[in-house]
Order: structure tokens, then C-alpha cells, then sequence
């Protein structure tokens, strides 16, 4: 058995004679010590010593643009995160079989965010360990096991969340209880609404499993789609897959692990640009700003029995340092008003992108939302997905030390997505290096 | 459905009235965000504001000795982890798909404590999440599901981890395909070499699986039996469950989440006493003292095709901050010279213990090794289980400010495990306080 899906964006061993010697022995050595699982971003991977802000120095002490980097959400070492962790590891890390106050403050400020039936919250370290809790606790309250994912989606590295992420390729196998939906991707791409037509696919899921005597109980996405292709528009469409999932009696989980905090600029959590009220969302990624630290937030009366039956401890899962990570995100997020920068900056970013799209037949359906912009490498024949053209333009502008990459289920989706400091001026920059890069390759 | 099984010295809510005012509105404000899975310890909660070594301090400023938390393995605050941290979040914080070169120097210093064939590591964030990805490893390159672990084990929350965890009640359903086997407890906590008959019955559980269909996977265990009850002696009992184990084609996983990083005071690993070459191992807990890092570790064989087909990326797992964390960890292990500081001043917590209850019919099968010592509380009457007198003896020792808990099939086995900085001092001022708490109870 080998694997015909190739991560996106993933170093091929077989090139590593390409590589200068010192970087060839190095990613060696990696091999050796980690195993064929760990891939490494980049034809000619990156090797980072030290970071501040939206940029990574390399030992040379070369400078490169970060617009890829969604867990240092705040800035690579924002000076906040860092005096609160150096400040917190300093005095106390401990666990949650204590009564400890900063935990509750910062539980309480977070879940100020979200609607008021969602109000109780659960740590843990990992956006995988979230949906995997999540998944549990609606499978534990549904007394179902089925669940809808979309077809291409990731939803993280447990075994019960790998079983929910066709994005991991044919080598990992579904759940037997999974169900995945097909996308209408072209329509998504230019912001139809095709809220309908995944209501009803959902609504076909659900019968289908039935049939196949699988109890449905839970549909979850992502609320950017963002591994399916990062689809922002138009707002609203998943509001009536939501309906569809309530009507069958099962849960809606939002993934927000990449919508969530901010990154849209157009509200604190994807589900809200959807009208949807989730039952369950999930938290993850830019959470501590790289501090371990994820979460599911839930309307209580799910918890109720599931809490009352089996108790939940994650050794790590809200320690003091995480908290006081996550509550400096907070106040970053607050104090540098990164909701509305993402917003006007990263405007700015999908207009720049739109305006070398406009010049070219090969980069089409830009969109985005906030700082999160795509679009779709094609070849200007036939307009098939081109994710070979994809890769080079990506790949290039690593060589210019400009780090974005690609994702979606062809392959071919550039993805652009920058920390929420990201400026207008780093915009600009952006928009050159991108510009050059596709004009040498036109 | 009502849960029957208690946790372990959990602070039960219906005694919440008996809280001082401050400390009841704390725990109802804790239970009204975080939900009814959420427990606390004792049955009065305590509440820390900082800590340093073995010591923790309420906001009053009183001390507690900590002769419980395997967590803050190497002291809690230690500086030269704080100091490790505290430079590496102010320089870089990243994940595993750049080529970062400490990450290797980490992974290289850590697989020279195994045996040559584990030359293979990969990174999670919680001992669950290692737990899950061992198995789905094993099941993977075994092509079977079923898997044998010890009738009160714990394994981790994630929804894989939580079926092979028969200890957290009959709330929490073992999965279809694990088989939990019974342990002889009277004989292993007196050290009888119970090997023969543990593979024996080992031997049965897979011949059971292998006639309902299921193919043998892989047995789990920690090398310690820490939630059985902590088994450590005679050394070598795990030996012929790995023969076993191996004769029917299945892997033989070590839990190191425990016995790891030079708990027992002998070995580094908790299976290194056995005699034993585990296919995989999972450490967790101390690994960072308490920063979010965990690990398999595997012969490279069985990560080959895993790793070609499925891709694994973790994006807290590994990330910079937790490997300095980890690395300076190794550091203080080596310098303060904690593998032999377990094992002398292990040696004299157990026999301080040991004195104790040899003045006692209610303290029995004192056991331990290194800075992990067990003891068993029963009725004097008629040898039972007592753990209510176990629970009062955890409980006094707290309103000391000592810190110890109660584990175990029956929850009458206090389970005492200082940080691995435990002096003799410390050790006579525990054994203060349990005789005065115990002397009180006669």
C-alpha cells in the first residue's frame, strides 16, 4: 500500500540531495530520529532561529514575512505573551484538581464572547483533544455515533478526530460512523449561496446513515471550510445546514480552531458570521499564541450527564502558564483592537491579491475574509485546479522569504494568512513579492 | 444512570455547604463555567497562589508540602526551567515543520536513554494524545484492534485513551475490542512474583478476543501499575506478559507517563526493572515539568508505513518552547543527580512509612520504589479494604498542609510522590505529620 495523496506544501524526501549539504544533513538526521511521519513545509525547507512580530529570522540572521502563521495570532514573542508566561512559570504551573481564581476569570472572559446558552468550558491542549472531546460528549448525549464532516476536512490527529478528517488522505481511514459531504466547489469559490444544497446534502447523510442503522449525532465544520478551500462567502449558508442537523436531532460542532479569535475581523467566532448558534464550538490554534492550550465551549445541559458519569482531567489542560497565556491573547486582542485590523488590513491584502489576479488567467476566484485570503492557481487552457503552479508560486516566494501555502482538495488554493498585527505597509510588501513572482513565472 | 464510582479523594459538591464563604463561592463560580466533570481535590479544596521545590502557597501564604505532584518532577519553578522557558518564548515559539535543530538535539539526548531498537520519537502534547497515537500505531501495523490493559488502568481522555481506561468508572464504556484483565492484588502488593500468572491470564484474554474475531493489537500497561494500586516489586514480573504478548503477534506497549523520567529511582524507565524491551513507549507528566509535552517512542519499524501513508502533525506537539522546557529537565535530572536522589531518598521515605505501620494493624503492604511509596489502609477487624479511613488519613494529612491522594481498585491505597527534589528533610517532616495524623485516628 503507498499513499497517493501527497501533503500540500510537504519537503519530498526524494530531493534531498537538492538541498545545500549543512540543510541536507539536517533534515536527515530528522528523518532518523523522527520517522516518515513528520513532513517538513517547503521544496527547500525553512530553518528558524528566532522570531518577533510578523517576521522569522533564519541563522543568517535573514528576515522573512510571515503571512502563513495562524498560532502566533498576536505576533511572533508579543512582549505581553511573553511577560505572563515568563512571569506565570516563575511563580505557579499547576493543574485543575486545585481551586485556582485566574482560571475561572479567564473562563468567564471567554465565554463573555460567545452566546449566553453557551456557557460552561472544557481545557484541554490541543484542538485535537477538543474535537475529540467534543465529538465525545456529543456522541455520549446523542447516544449516536454518526457524524458529518465535509469532504475534505481536517479536524485533527486523535484517533477519533483522524477518523473525521479526509484530509489526511486515503492512507487514514474513515470513521465507519462517518459520513462525508461533497462541496459544490466552484460555487463556493465565487460565494454562492449554496446553503440549501448543503442542507441538503447533510439531510441525505443523515438518511443514509439511518438506513445504514448509524444514529446520527453530530455534524461538524470548520466555519471557513478552510481545509475544503477556505470558503468565507457568502455569510450565512451554513445557517441552514444547522437547521437541517437540529431537525434530525443531532449536534452542530463549530470548528472554530481557525476562525476563532478575531481572524475573520468580522467577528470574535466564524459561527457568528453564519447566524448559527452551535451547540458545541470548538477552540484551538492561536488560543495561547503557541502555548499549548485549546478548548470546547457547550450549552450546559450537554455536559450535565456526561459530567455527572465521567469525569474529565487533562493534566495539562488549563495549567496556570496556558491560562495566563491565553488571558494575554485576550488582552492583545482587546488593547491593539486586532478584530478591526484584521478587518481593514486584511481588506487590503484580498484587493492587493485581486489586483494581480485581474492582470493574469491563471490566479482566480480571490476571496477572504479578514486575514485569511485565497485563491485558485488554474491553468488558463482549461481552468483546471493547476496545484503544480500552485506549489511554484508558493515555493517562490519562500525564496524570497515570503512564507504562505496552499491548501484545498486539488491542491491548488494559495493560502494567505497572515498573524492578526500583520500592517498595510507588510500588505504591501506582501503584494510585491507576490507580483514578482508571478510575473517571472508568466 | 447514576455513576456508582466515586473518584478517588474527589471533593463531592453535595458537601459544598460546609466550604468557609469564600472558598464555597469559588467552587460554585468553578462549577457554573467548567461543568460537572470537573473535579476537585479533598474534601476541603485547596488553593494555590505560587509554588517553589516541593512547596505550595495558599494566598494566605501558608506552606504545604507537596508529597504528591509527579508533574513538577524536578521542583516546582524550577530556575533553570523557568529560566529555559522564559528565554525560548521570548525567541522563538514553533512548530515541527520548520527544521529546527534543538528539537533534534532533544529527540537524539532523549532516545539515548532507550534501548538501540527505540530510535524513533514523536511529539504530542498530553500523555493521552500519546496513548491514542501508540495505539493507533500498533493497530495500524498490526492490522488488529484488540487491546489488553489492567482492570483499573488508566490510559487518558482522549475517546481511544478513555476506552482502554477501565479506572474511570462505569460511566466511561471500555471500548468493543479492549479486553481488561484481572490482577492478583493480595499477592502483587506484597511482591510475590505473579508473572507467570499475569501472562497466563494475558494469554487467555487474547485467545477470548481472537474467538469473538477481534485480532490481537497490542497490551498497554504502566510499568508501575500506578492506578491498580502501584505494583513495583518483585522486578521482572512484566517479563513473561511481554513473551506472551509477543508469541501472539502482538506489541507490548510501556505506559511511561508515571514510571518515566526517573521516578522509580533505578532506571530512567519504568520497564527497564522488567527486564523488558517494550515495541513502544509513552511518556508524558514530568517530561516538561509541567509545560505541555509528551512523546512515543518506537522501534522504526512499525513507524515505516504509518508514517508513508498518514502524515502526523501535531501543532503544539514539539513546538520550541516545550523542548527547551523538556531539554532543561534532562539537564536538572543529570546535574542534581535525581535518578539516585529517588532511589536513597526513596528508600527512606518507604521505610519511614514502613515504620509507621508496623505500629499499626490499619497500614499494611507498605510498597514503593524510588519516590513512589503505596501503602494499603484496611479494617483491622477483618483485613478489607478501608477507604474511607484512607480518605480521612489524605484528608488530615492535607488540613497539615501535606499533600498526598488514595488510589486503587478499592481507593484505599495512599499513593505518595513527591517531586523528585524530596530531601531526607522533607521526608522526616512527612513522616511527622502522617504518624501525628494517623496517631490521632487510633
Amino acid at each position: 500500500m503507498t499513499n497517493t495523496d501527497h501533503m500540500v506544501n510537504g519537503f519530498d524526501m526524494a530531493t534531498l540531495g537538492s538541498l545545500e549539504p549543512e540543510l541536507r544533513s539536517l533534515v536527515s538526521r530528522r528523518a532518523a530520529l523522527l520517522g516518515p511521519a513528520y513532513k517538513l513545509f517547503y521544496e527547500h525547507p525553512v530553518q528558524f532561529v528566532r522570531a518577533s512580530g510578523v517576521h522569522l529570522y533564519d541563522a543568517e540572521g535573514r528576515e522573512y514575512l510571515d503571512a502563513y502563521n495562524n498560532v502566533p495570532s498576536v505576533g511572533h514573542c508579543h512582549p505581553h505573551v511573553v511577560e505572563a508566561v515568563s512571569k506565570q512559570i516563575a511563580t505557579l504551573n499547576t493543574h485543575t484538581r486545585y481551586a485556582y481564581e485566574p482560571l475561572l476569570d479567564y473562563a468567564e472572559r471567554l465565554l463573555s464572547t460567545f452566546p449566553a446558552a453557551i456557557s460552561n468550558v472544557m481545557f484541554t491542549c490541543s484542538g485535537s483533544e477538543a474535537v475529540d472531546l467534543a465529538v465525545r460528549v456529543a456522541r455520549f448525549y446523542t447516544r449516536g455515533t454518526g457524524v458529518i464532516v465535509t469532504n475534505n476536512a481536517y479536524h485533527g490527529t486523535t484517533t477519533a478526530a483522524a477518523e473525521l478528517s479526509p484530509s489526511l488522505g486515503s492512507g487514514v481511514a474513515l470513521g465507519r460512523d462517518v459520513w462525508a459531504i461533497d462541496l459544490p466547489l466552484a460555487k463556493l469559490a465565487v460565494g454562492s449561496d449554496v446553503g440549501h444544497e448543503l442542507a441538503s446534502s447533510v439531510r441525505s447523510a443523515i438518511a443514509d446513515m439511518e438506513r445504514h442503522g448509524v444514529t446520527f449525532a453530530a455534524f461538524i465544520a470548520d466555519s471557513l471550510l478552510s481545509s475544503d478551500g477556505i470558503f468565507p462567502h457568502p455569510k450565512g449558508f451554513l445557517g441552514p445546514i444547522a437547521k437541517a442537523v437540529r431537525d434530525a436531532g443531532g449536534l452542530y460542532i463549530a470548528d472554530e480552531v481557525q476562525p476563532g479569535f478575531a481572524r475573520t475581523g468580522e467577528a470574535m467566532w466564524g459561527f457568528e458570521r453564519h447566524g448559527v448558534e452551535p451547540d458545541l464550538a470548538v477552540l484551538g490554534k492561536p488560543m495561547g499564541n503557541g502555548m499549548p492550550i485549546a478548548a470546547i465551549v457547550a450549552r450546559p445541559e450537554l455536559l450535565e450527564e456526561f459530567g455527572a458519569v465521567s469525569r474529565y482531567f487533562n493534566t495539562f489542560g488549563g495549567n496556570s502558564v496556558s491560562i495566563a497565556a491565553a488571558n494575554a491573547v485576550l488582552d492583545v486582542i482587546n488593547d491593539e483592537g486586532l478584530l478591526e485590523n484584521s478587518r481593514l488590513v486584511g481588506e487590503k491584502l484580498r484587493t492587493t491579491v485581486e489586483e494581480i489576479a485581474a492582470e493574469r488567467e491563471d490566479i482566480v476566484a480571490v476571496r477572504g475574509v479578514g486575514l485569511y485570503v485565497a485563491a485558485d492557481v488554474v491553468s488558463p487552457r482549461d481552468g483546471e485546479p493547476d496545484a503544480d503552479l500552485a506549489s511554484r508560486i508558493v515555493n517562490q516566494l519562500r525564496e524570497r522569504r515570503v512564507l504562505i501555502s496552499a491548501v484545498g482538495r486539488a491542491g491548488n488554493t494559495l493560502k494567505i494568512r497572515p498573524p492578526l498585527t500583520f500592517s498595510r505597509d507588510h500588505v504591501a510588501q506582501f503584494g510585491e513579492a507576490l507580483d514578482d513572482v508571478v510575473s517571472a513565472i508568466r
